[in-house]
This record gives structure tokens, sequence and C-alpha cells, in this order.
């Protein structure tokens, strides 16, 4: 279903041409001072046409809020933020109604929805549904950050050329800040640069890239998540494949921690100097048995290319049943992990908002 | 919660050391036979003491069904099957009680629970509550396999010694059947042996080793899933991460995908003999903008090390306050990989009977 | 929470004055014709300032479709539609701020929210909520009746005067075309004539008054629902009990089967000239076990008269802590139950809608 | 499906003549202590045998605990609650099998599980499933109580003999206690005694009788429900109508409301020595807009009389396809009214601690 959470509930709503898309923010705490300045420009790095790393489309993504919001604070009622459909060009999409873009939803989709699905610009399968999610994980993060807890992201890898990668034990809101001031969101400027010449030549070549989002949250209490079936990582991870093009999400060491003996692998506790139980390493990411440990939250998820890329691939027509070749022509991302970043923050910020609503702590 | 699932309901209960372990089964459809033998055969697959790879102690993994079978067949009404504690030496943890072990549940639970869990072998997060999930998966594939939909899975790598790995466009009924008749569920049989040495070095050293299982389900037909937020992948990754050791899943070319160029990764069409429609690669894993396309569903989820071992450790005794260490004698697995192999089968299966019985393929 | 729905989630959002109400229907099957002539038709049954019997106000009922519809049709994703907030006075309401109006929700309201509630006009609590309600109810009827499923309601009675009441039996639905038809949503228009009498007569007054409304569904095949816990009353009646007034329900007889016997109860069996399975009687209202029997649903929901009335009523100031007293002046409804029809309606259609899917029968 | 609730989960397993009926309850706060011999007096007013009044079938009530309870207080993971069947005839129910009672589940039963269905004594929609929800319902009484909040009920009538009712304003625990103590639960024990007649009489003619129970809670926050769609009302009816036999429910004044005018019906509000919001009368049953306002809760539960009679009816044979008559002789409850009081106070137990947990109160 189109509606996740337990104990915040969201509803996405929309298709890429239609007449808005939005979303339904259900069980916020009422008194909420919502900073929409802040929302906007978080939502602002999600949104395309900044740059030339990105689509030249400029989707107007102001979130106009419908419900849930008197006199500049949370009602306590559900929130509902619509952002309008704007610069839509439905006619390019025309050609696309039979002919299958590879890797993209169409085929199933269009299966799934008996061909009644809003085929033009992948519909309600589009990336542009992420905005709404920015939006709602802009909003957990401001209630999460009156709690102390903070969440931030950055670019691990783009095709390969890899950012420095957070200290897993000594990670801080300062990193996350200094990370959101910048156009391309990573810790180590060097490797910025090289991923923007990865990312030009892909384009060049009317090729695309995809990459690895590494994101943290810091500030949990110990003990929130449920052992079967709501762990921390699978209420996160649940979120992030929702997201378009993910592929994959680990945990702290992740995949590597599979090539590690018991006794490399186990984070060792001690007592800080305020008596605070502490581990040495955070090879879980934070997380044992699916609960929080109060060590930082840690994990990466692993983005395709984009789908939509202007050199000729084969494909199907499914309506006359006929091979044919298909070239996506048109305004698209050579890589949209930059972009991606506020939405995996989102997510994160989203799960640990439900999951902390549950334990009675909001 | 300890509640999973949309249109068919499991409700896992039980501690390591309670009266009994189990499951409900909320949703099944009425008129199915069960295999019991099967069953047991699947269960046994999991249980421990099998084999000096795993522990000697010798768990009764016999379901006993109380409820949704009558004459053979299912009701209609909840199935709850209860697995009996017998074997359990509480003695053995008493002393485990205020002492945390490094990277156990010991510590959040501890919090979560204000004191009150059940901590004798971990309790209600002890490995143990993966008998009754086996139980449920073999349920579901017995379901499944009546809508020709076959679920498989091996052990791919065990501390870097690698197994072949699935063709993720070939992958048959009759690799699963013979990696489900061995011993150690592999395909190759001479990385089967390497492994076993992987595994005997570590546990006469006092260590354990992790790894990754392979997974893979075929048959499931086009359009399965939901966009937001209930996509294959989302399912799938929510059970798969209530998995104790779990730290990571990816489907089909996974992290390495990030790597790929669109050209490269694009999994572009075609008709095959049958008019049907195909992919010339599968690296989505079978699953596009959340929905199954019609090619294999395969995923990797990567095991941490068992965090028992018998080598000493620093930690903490949170009753006393004091920093101490800790040898974790008596019986232990020095790798749960290769017992993991059908709790992971079992994920996919319980995941994927959910999704199709929404779409009211049931 | 303000989502409701297994197989059909929707999700109601909005306050009376604050900037659109509406909701998001997820779950709708792909291909569905909306006759939207229809649904506005529906709408303008619940709408306010039709005649004296209702409140002047000029709410503007017209839904705009944002997301869900492709080409007059469903497209599988989900459906919201919002109905602008234009005809408020806002000032009417501050001074109400702070004095409780009895039997309405504003004191539990204040409490819940912490003083963050919009107040005005009721905010998240108003009737104008149910306007999302009877659209979502309109668009379910016309899924249902493509199955033969029909849904009707009318007036059994207002204060004490009744309407000739449903047939348990021989309802058709000739009945609910006829009803619909009509200003006063009854079958014996005699009464309808007592009805307006009654109800201007406590206008005059400056009182109100209450009523009953009864609604049948016929169609429904045989076996729909659950036994524990989504009965086909559970899930009509958590429904029903979100309308606000509304403080009873009962299913066939009712109240009334408690002092039958059970020779006189109990609903005896017979073959029809078609050899289909019939009950003599209907004291059951269609529903044995929770689960449709295939006789018609029927049930009553009683309703307490209109809080808001002219006449000087005691109440506390919570903020002065004073106790004070009330005229509610402005534009009241004497009476809502001839509106609330259509919300009964769509209650019923809405319920019956989740649980046919949730059989797979969509 | 046959599990409810949103922050405590519970799950109803077992078939009337199965191995055990039982509960998984999911969500209870950790360190409870359960006072058991409690438990088992709640679930012995519920149990047959005690009287001629009721069947004289000697069920084993006595639940064994699988998990969940450590040291005798609650863990916080699952409680799994298993009460064996014992003293079951099934050969008395072997000739039921295609005769279908009247009234009773069976025929709507047969057709939703395709024949499939354990129709030996009702199956899993006997009466004997509410045993499970009376330990549930016992436990959360206990836990409710901590908190001051109280829950009883009495029978109001029995085939048209009426106890007194509750005083909506004035009732207290005391009440709640006296009318426990008694063999047959009511206030007013000449109402009793004349009610034991009514009973008596139709079990003499092979009848049998139904009834109205009277509920109540006290001590209950005020702010406490949703108002759209899980209002306290809805909260409390979807699971009162999960009970068998109920076929109505009404809140405060009910369906008498009706016929009130507003100015009557109006519950006007004052403050209390202790400056406490208080109103005059209680109309509305403790409820407004979906939320509590303080006040008792009191609601009212229709039940049919026992559909199992000793009287000739006529029926069908659904094998045969033969009309038929049928006399259901064996032991049999001339009135299920007496025993149900329990479960509707168990019923409203569990809806209020679900609310509760959702506001972080528990």
């Amino acid at each position: 279903m189109n509606t996740w959470g337990n104990n915040i509930k969201i509803s996405i709503f929309g298709e890429s041409h239609g007449g808005a898309i939005g979303v339904v923010i259900d069980g916020l705490p009422a008194g909420q001072v919502l900073d929409m300045e802040d929302i906007l420009k978080q939502m602002d790095r999600r949104a395309p046409g900044k740059n030339k790393l990105s689509t030249q489309r400029k989707e107007t993504d102001t979130p106009i809020i419908l419900s849930g919001i008197f006199e500049g604070k949370t009602t306590g009622a559900p929130l509902c933020a619509m952002i309008k459909n704007d610069d839509t060009k439905s006619k390019d999409y025309s050609k696309l109604k039979n002919t299958m873009r590879p890797s993209h939803a169409d085929y199933p989709a269009r299966i799934k929805f008996k061909g009644f699905n809003d085929y033009r610009g992948g519909g309600h399968f589009s990336g542009r549904l992420t905005a709404p999610l920015v939006f709602t994980g802009a909003v957990a993060q401001q209630i999460l950050a009156k709690k102390n807890i903070f969440v931030g992201a950055h670019i691990a890898s783009i095709n390969g050329t890899s950012d420095k990668e957070f200290d897993l034990i000594a990670i801080n809101n300062d990193i996350f800040k200094s990370v959101k001031e910048k156009d391309l969101p990573i810790i180590d400027d060097n490797a910025g640069k090289l991923m923007i010449e990865t990312i030009e030549k892909a384009r060049l070549e009317g090729d695309s890239v995809g990459g690895i989002i590494e994101c943290a949250a810091i500030g949990l209490p110990v003990g929130i998540g449920q052992p079967f079936f709501y762990s921390v990582e699978s209420a996160i991870s649940s979120l992030i494949f929702s997201v378009p093009a993910v592929k994959g999400i680990e945990f702290g060491m992740g995949f590597e921690i599979a090539n590690m003996r018991g006794s490399e692998a186990n984070d060792q506790y001690y007592f800080d100097e305020n008596a605070k139980v502490q581990t040495k390493t955070n090879n879980n990411g934070g997380i044992l048995g699916g609960l929080s440990n109060g060590m930082p939250i840690v994990f990466k998820a692993a983005f395709k290319p984009t789908p939509s890329i202007s050199l000729r691939q084969d494909t199907v027509n499914v309506n006359s049943m006929e091979e044919c070749s298909l070239e996506v022509n048109g305004r698209h991302d050579p890589c949209v992990v930059q972009r991606a970043v506020p939405v995996i923050e989102s997510c994160a910020a989203i799960a640990l908002l439900d999951l902390l609503k549950g334990e009675g702590v909001l």
C-alpha cells in the first residue's frame, strides 16, 4: 500500500504529470512549530534544475499546507501538504505509452494496473514522488532535533569515486551541518570534484551513473525498535526500498562484516567518563537485536544508475508486440545520487520518528 | 511489534528458555494440504546439533499444531504451531544476567524492558525464535509451489570463501532441489569443503565466522508489490532484518550496480519464443519500481559472525557498574550461516505469500 | 489514527476553517470509470444550505481530484480529492476559543492536543469532515454497483416521528433509488411532512433534534467478513462511530432481538426457486458469525440532536477557570439527520468495499 | 483478520474441538506482576457448567502461559496463553456437517472456507473462543487498575426483565466489585431472581433467551481516542462485534438520545470542588467527538438468544440440497448473557488499554 507507519502514518499520493503530488502525515504531536524556511531548504536540495548535474526541468517544489497547521504550529490533526505539478510537457511522453523503458517501472506497472496507470513520466513511480517524502522528512527532522536527535547523509561514492566515510564512533552534528551547506553533499571536497567529472563525462556520453549514500543518526535513546518484526533495520529499510533506484542497504560494517571474525566484529563495551555504556567499535551500526544501543545508527544505500539514457537500447512495444529500440531523449539526470541525499535522510528521520512515538518518547 | 504482514498476519512468540516458542499464522487459504514431513525436513535444516559445525544442543524442534488444521487441511482459521523448549540449561545463563555479551541484544534489551526481559539464552532475541519462522516459511513454500512459485537459497560465502553464484537469468527449481538435499547448502561442493575448514578453524580457536546467503524466487507473476511503501524489496527486507545477525541486504547486482553505468546496468527487453517479455540481463534482481517484472527475484543477505565466542572480551556489568571481561563458554555455533539458509528462504516465501494474497492471487 | 481500512486505505485530512479538507484513497482497483455527476449529486445530498432545515452556510463542496485518475479512469495509484474551504467566517468562532460548547468535542480536543487544536468551527472534529467521506462513499458505491451490490438509507425517525421501515427480506434497489431522489430521504412522504414540522418547530425554539437512520446493502456474496476481529458488524460500526453525533448502532432486529426467544429470533433456512439458500426472516440483518449470509445487510444508527443550539446553556471557560453561560448563535442545523443519510450510506459502502477487496473479489 | 489492535496486538487462535485455543498478546508493558488467581476467577465467571443456567459441559478453561512471563512478571515480549480442549464429544457434531443450524455461522462459514472449516461445535466461530478474550481482558484490567482505571458490567436485562441501570454520573468501583462477587452479575437481586426464572422457563421449553449487558469504565484521562477513525466508540464496538451473538451497541443514552432535544441531551459543564471539569449529565456516555471527556464511559450491548434450541426448526442440508428439520439436542445454554458479562468487560478493557498505550500513557 501507499501508506506507511505504525505510529505516524504517512500516505503519499500523486503522479508525475497529474494535478498534484503530496502527502498526508497523521499522528504528529500537537504544538510543534514548523520552520518553513528550513523545510524549503531541504526540499531545494532534492529539487531538479539547480545545475548541469541534474535535469533542467524546473519543477515547482513549493509545498502548500492544506491542514494540520494553525497559527504556525501543528494542531495534532493530519497535516496535508500538496505540491502542484506545473512544468510538465506531457507530449514528450506519449510515444512511451507502449514502449517499455528498460529498468524503469513501465512494464510491471502496466501489467499490474492493466494498462490504466498514468504512464507519463513514470506516473506514480516517478522520482518526483520523493518530494513529499522530503517534506515529511524535514518535518520529522525538526521534531527529532528538539529531542537532540540528528540525521545526516553524504554521497559515499559515485560510480566508484569515493568520499571519506563517516567515523562510526565519533560522528557528530557539525559534520551533518557542514555537508548540508554544500552544493554537493560530501565530506571531502576533492572527492566531490572527481564525482562531478564522473557525472559530467557520463552526461556527455548520453549515459548515467549510480552511487552510494551513507546516512547516520545520532542521539537516539537505547532500546528503540522491536525484535520481531519491527527492528530499527526493518523500519529504515522498508522505507529506503520505497525510494526509486535503491538496490541495497547495509548497516554498520554491512556486507564487510560477513568477512570478519567474531573477535574482530564484536563491539566490546566500556564505561565512558560519564559512566555511560559505550562500545569501542561500532561495527553493528548502532543496532543490536533490532534495537538501538546508543551508538550512532549508520547505514549505506546503493543506487543504480538512472535508467533514462540517450544511448540506444533494445526493448519491446507491448501493444504491437514487436521488438524495437529506444533512445530516451529530453531532460534527464545523468545521476540522481546527489539529489537523493535528502531523500535518504528523510527516510531515516521518518522511520525513527515512528519508532520513537511507538515508545511514547514523543 | 512482533506481528508482521498485511494479508497473511504472523505473530511470533516465545523465549529461548520459556515454556514454548511458536507462531500464529492468520489468513492462510482454506483447504491446503500440509505435507508435515516436508515441514519437518525444512525445520531440521535449521535445527542445531546435527554436526560439529553447529552447537551440540539438541533442541526439540517438533512443531505441535494447535489449531487451523482439520482432517489434514487448513481450515482458514488461524494456524497456531507451538514448539516446546526442552533441552535448556538455565543455570548456564544466570551469571550473564548483569554482564552484557558484546554484540548480543543483552544491553539494549535490558534497557528497553527495564530489566524484566528474560535474559536466559537471549530470551525473545534468541536465534531459536527463527524455528517458528521456518515452520511458517515451509507452509508458505508449499502453498507457493502449487502456483509454480519456488524459493531456494545457498551459502554464497563464509568468511570470504565463496560458492558459485546463482545465474540471475537461468536459475531454476532443479538447483534449489539439489542444494536442499545437501548437508551444507551450496552449489559447488569444493567451496563447501573450504567453508567447513574455515568454520572448523574458527571453532578450534574459540572464534566465529560470518557469511553471506544468496536467495532466489522464481515463477512470480509480473506486477506483484506496491510502489509506496510496500515494494517487493521492502516486504522482503523488513522480514530479513528481523533475523538475528543480518546486517545487509541487496537485490540483483546490489551494491555493485552503484559502480555500473546505465548502459551496462539497464536490463533490456526482448520477446522469448513464447512471446513472453524477458530481460537479457537481470541486474535489477527481478524487481522494477518495487514490482516483480517476471524475472527471478534474487537477493543476498549478510550475516555477522556469531557474537558468542570463547575468546576473552571486554564488557561491563550494568549492575555493579564495573568494567569486566567475559569468556562465553558452553555450546555455541562457530557459524550460523548454514543453519540460516532455510530461515532466509522462509522470509522470502512469507513475504511473497503476503504480497500475492494482497493481489487476490491466492 | 485518521487512517482506516485493511485493503482500501482511506486517510481523511482537514479542519473546518483551514485551507482545505480531503481524502486519500489507496488501493482502488485500476480502470474504474468514475461518474463525477453522480458523485457530485451524492455530495450535494450532504451539503448544507439547500433549505431551511439546514444551515444557510454555502459550503463549496466541489471535490478537486489531484491524483489517481487518468483519462477518466482510476489508475490504481492513490486518489486524492481536495475540497477547498471558502465560506468561512472565522471571527464567529474566536470567542469560543476558551468557552467549551456542551456536547461538542471542544473540551476533550483541547486537552488532547494541549490547546493547539484548530478550535474554529470544531476544526478536525467538524461535521464538515464527512464531505470527503461522502466523496469516498460515492466512489465505493459506483464500484460496488458493478458487482450488483447496492447500498441505500433513509431517515427511520426524527425525534420520535418514524418513517416506514425497510422490509428486511424484500428490500431492493428500486426503494434505494426512490429515496435518493427525494429532498428528504424517506419512504413514507407523510412521515416526511411530520418530520419537517418537528425540525422546524425545534429551529424556531432555538433547539435541535436527533434521529435514527436505517441503512441496507443488498447483493453481497455469502461469506464476506472475518470471525475475529473483522466481522461485517465490526467493519461497519468502526466507520459509523467516526461520524460525529452517532451514539448507537444495531444490526437486523438489534436491541429488540434481546427480548425475543431463540425459536422466534432464529432465521430458518429454505431453498428458493433457484435452489439458493434463503432465510425466512432476517432478524440477524444479513450477518451470522460476523459473515454475510446472503440476505440484505440492515442496520440502524442513532444520532444525537445537534449540540449547537441558541438556548442558553451552562458551561465553563477553561482559560479563566470560571463557570459561564453560552448561547450558540449563528448558522446552525436544527437537525443533521437528513444530511447524514449519504454519510451513513458511504460508511457502509466503504466498509463493504474493503471487506470485498480482502476476499479478492474486486 | 483474527488480529486486533494498533498498540497492543492480540491474535486469537483455536477451534472448539481442535487441540487448543489461545491468544498471543503483543505489546504489553514489561514488569507487570500478573495476579493469576484474579485471572482464573474472571475466567471462571465465563466458564460453563457452574449451574443449571448454563451448559453442563465442563470445559477446562485453565490457561497455560507459554511465553512473556519471567519470574512472575511480564517480560515485554509477546505473552502466549493456551487453553487445551479436553471435554469434547466430537461425535455429537458429525451429523451437523451438512445441516446448517439456523442463526449459527455454519452456512456462511462453510461457503467462506469452501467446506474446509472445522464445523465441530462451530469451530473457530464457537463462543468458546471468548475464553482467551477473557484471559486477555483480565490482564488488561489488572494493568488499567494500576492507573486507577476500572471496568465493570452487569446484566441490564434478560428477555425484557431488567436490572437497575448504572448511574451515568455516580458509577464507582464499589458497584463493580459488588457485582463481580455475585453468581449472577446484577445490581438488584430481585431482578436476578426473575431473570433466573425466565431462563429456567426457556430451558424447560427447549427454547432460549437473549439480553442486554451494560458496561462502564471509570478513571480514564480526558482526550483518549482519535477523531477519525479510531474513536473510543469505534475501538470498543469493533471488539464487541467480534463477540458471538452481539447485534447492537449504544453509548450513553444511545438510541434514546435520538428522541431527545439538544437542550435536554447536551451535557452542560461545571467545575467541581476540585476545579475539575465535570458534566451535569452524562448522556454522551463519557465520549465527545470520539474522545473521552473524563466522565464514566458507559455502553450497552444487545445479545440475541442462543441459536441452539431443542425445538424443531426448518433448515437445509447443503450436501443433499434438501430442505429438512432440525432439533439441536445435547448440552446447550438456554442463555449466554450471564456468561458474557466478563467477555464484554474484557472487550472494553482491551480497547482502552490499546488506546491508552497509543497515547503513551502506559
